[in-house]
C-alpha cells in the first residue's frame, strides 16, 4: 500500500505541474485488491504542490472515515468515488483534473463532448480504432454529493468512456490500476485541448 | 523564520516557473504572528529565477527599512503591502503575479473581472459553492505608490474577495498564511486563464 | 547500445513533458552502424512519463521480434519504422509525436503544411536559407501497417524534408542518428505550432 | 570565466524548456571587463537541451577563432554579436531567442512592435514607468551577415531598446551583465507574448 501511496501522490504532483489542480483542488484514490472494502482517499486541503505519500485516509465504500482516520475531513466528492467504485467493481483507481480546457469544453456544449478520429481516441479501453466517436458526458455541478452520485447512478449509460465531466469543475477519470486510469484522464484531457483548439480555429 | 523564507523563495521560484514574474519583476511579503510590527519583503531587483532564502529584508509597518537593512532598497511597491497589512490586519502573506491573463483581463474589461459558476471560486476563502458570482476589482497601474495606498483604502469595500488586479500589471493577493495567500493568488490565476480563452472563443 | 537507449529514453521522457506523448501513446526506433539489421524500438504499452532504457526491444527488418525478445508486443507501428529505414538506408534514428499542432495542422490541411521564409526551416537537413518553402506531407491515418507502409513507399518523392504527418495522429521524423531525428522532430513540431498560431491570427 | 560560461549555459538550457530554441538553434555570447577583445560565442551547431560551459569558444571582435579554437565553427551570426559590441561598448553579454511570439509579431507587423502601458516594459533599462510606449525594431531576416550588420550600424537610432527582432527568425537582446541582457529578453518575450494574445482578442 505505501508503493501505491508514493506512485499516485508522484503522479498527483506531476498532474500539478500541468497546471491541472490549483491550490489545494481536485482529489484522488484507489483499492487494494487484497481489501476492496476500503477506498485510500487524498485528504482535504492538501495543497497538489507538495502532495506526499502521508496525505491520504482510508474511508469505508459509504465515505465513512476508518477508525484510525476518524476527524480527518475527507473530501465532499469522496462520494463520487464511492459511487464510482459501486457502479464499476472492478475499478481500482479514480483520478480528477481542473483542467482548463475540460472546463471550457463543458461550457460550450451541453451534454457531452464528441471526439472523432483522433489517433489517440484509442488511449480508452476498447477502442481499437481512429475511426470511431466517443462521447465523453457531461453533467451539472452541484455541492449535493448524494445528489450527483444519484445521476451518476440513473445515468450509468451515459458512461461509454472511462471519464466524465463536471460543468464548469473538471474531469473524472478511473481504471483497473493507476497506469490505466491515467492512461484514461491523459487521454481525455488531450483530447480535449485539441478538440477546443480545432473548433475555435 | 528562516523556514518561513525558504518556504515563500520556493514558492517565488515555483512561480517564476509558470512565467509569473520575468526577470526581476514582482514581490512577495509575510509577517509572523510573534511580531506583526515587522514585514519580511522580498528586496528589489533579485532575478525571481533564483530568489532564495537571502533575499528578504524587514520593513516597518510604514515600509521603512529595519537598521539591519538600512540602504538595502525594497520594493517601490512595499507601500501596496504595507497598506493591504493595515487594511486587514490578520493577513501574514501576500503574493504577486504579473501573469499574461491578469494582465489581457485588465486591458478587457472596465472595473472588475466578473466570473461566474466555476467550481474554482471555493479557493477564495468563504466562498462554498460554485454558483456564485465574484468580482475581482481592476485599479488603474501607477508609478504613484502613496497615491495607489490611498485608492486601496477609500476603495476597500470593493475588495470582496482576496486579491485585485492593477491594470496591465498583475494581481495581489494575500492571506492568513502562505499556504493561503498562495490558494488566492492560485485560484485567480486560474480563473482569468480560463475565463479569458471562454469569451475569447 | 546501452548508452544509446539511455539517450533516446531521456528524450522519451523530456518529449513527454512537453505533452507530445499522452499516456503510453507514441514509439521510437535505432539502429546501430555496427548492426543496422536490428533495429531496436521502443515496447508497446509503456507509460512514457517513466519510460527507460529497459523499455526497448529488438527486431529484424521486417518488425519480427528477435528471439530474445519473443512474445513481447512491438508497437503495431513498427512497420512504419521498417519501411522507413527501408527507403532511407543511412537512417539510424525515428522518433515520433502526438503533438496537438501537428493533429491541428492536418485538420485543416489537405495533403501537405507548407511553410515558408522561418529561420527554423534550416533545422530541416539540407535547407541553408529561411528563403524557402517546405512542405511537410499528410498522410491520411490507418490501422492497417502495410497498406501504410506502401503509401509510404509509393510516395515516397513526397517525402521532401525527414518528416510526415499522420492525419489526427501526429508527426513522424528521422535522420541519420538521434541527435538529427531529435533536430528534425523540433523543427516540425515548432514551425507546425508558430504556423497554426499565425494563420489562427 | 569559467562561472560565467556556467551561468550562461544554465540559462541557455533554461531557455530552450521554454521552447526558445528548438534542436540546435539560438547562439549567444559574452565578454569579460578584464578583456573585452575577445568574444565568448556558443558553439554551432550544439543541442540547446543540453547545453555546457564547455560549448563556447573565443572570437575576436571581427568573429574570427581564436588559435586556441581553430577549426570550430562559431555560428554565422558570430557577427551581429560582432557589430552589436562594436555599437554598444559597455554591452558584456548578448542573449538570442527563437520563441513564437516574436516569430508572430514580426509577421502581423511591418517596421515594429510597439508596446505600450504595461508595467513590464520598466525591464528595459532606462525606463521608469509603464506610462510609455516603446518600439521595437524589426529588421528582414537574412543570410548575409555582413549585410546585416550593416544595416544594424546604418539604423541603430532605431534601436531604442536593448533589443530587437529578426522577421520569422527570433529576438536579439543585449546588456552590461548576464542578468542585464537576461532581464532585456525575458522582457521583450513577456511583452510580445501579452500584447499578440491581446490584439489577436
Amino acid at each position: 500500500m505505501e508503493e501505491m501511496k508514493k506512485e499516485l501522490a508522484d503522479v498527483i504532483r506531476a498532474y500539478h505541474q500541468k497546471g491541472w489542480s490549483p491550490a489545494t483542488s481536485t482529489n484522488y484514490s484507489f483499492r487494494l485488491d487484497e481489501n476492496p472494502q476500503v477506498i485510500i482517499v487524498s485528504k482535504s486541503g492538501i495543497d497538489k504542490s507538495v502532495f506526499s505519500a502521508a496525505d491520504f485516509m482510508e474511508v469505508d465504500l459509504l465515505g465513512k472515515a476508518l477508525p484510525a482516520y476518524e476527524g480527518i475531513r475527507a473530501s465532499a466528492e469522496t462520494l463520487i468515488h464511492c459511487k464510482l467504485y459501486q457502479l464499476f467493481p472492478e475499478m481500482r483507481c479514480i483520478v480528477h483534473s481542473h483542467s482548463i480546457y475540460s472546463v471550457l469544453q463543458s461550457m460550450t456544449n451541453q451534454n457531452e463532448v464528441e471526439l472523432s478520429g483522433y489517433e489517440v481516441l484509442k488511449g480508452f479501453e476498447g477502442i481499437k480504432t481512429h475511426d470511431t466517436t466517443a462521447q465523453v458526458p457531461i453533467f451539472d455541478n452541484t455541492q449535493d454529493m448524494p445528489a450527483f452520485a444519484e445521476v451518476l447512478e440513473r445515468e450509468k449509460n451515459r458512461l461509454t468512456v472511462p471519464a466524465f465531466i463536471m460543468r464548469q469543475h473538471g474531469t473524472y477519470a478511473w481504471g483497473r490500476n493507476l497506469f490505466e486510469a491515467k492512461r484514461h484522464l491523459e487521454t481525455a484531457e488531450y483530447l480535449f485541448e485539441v478538440d477546443w483548439k480545432y473548433k475555435g480555429y
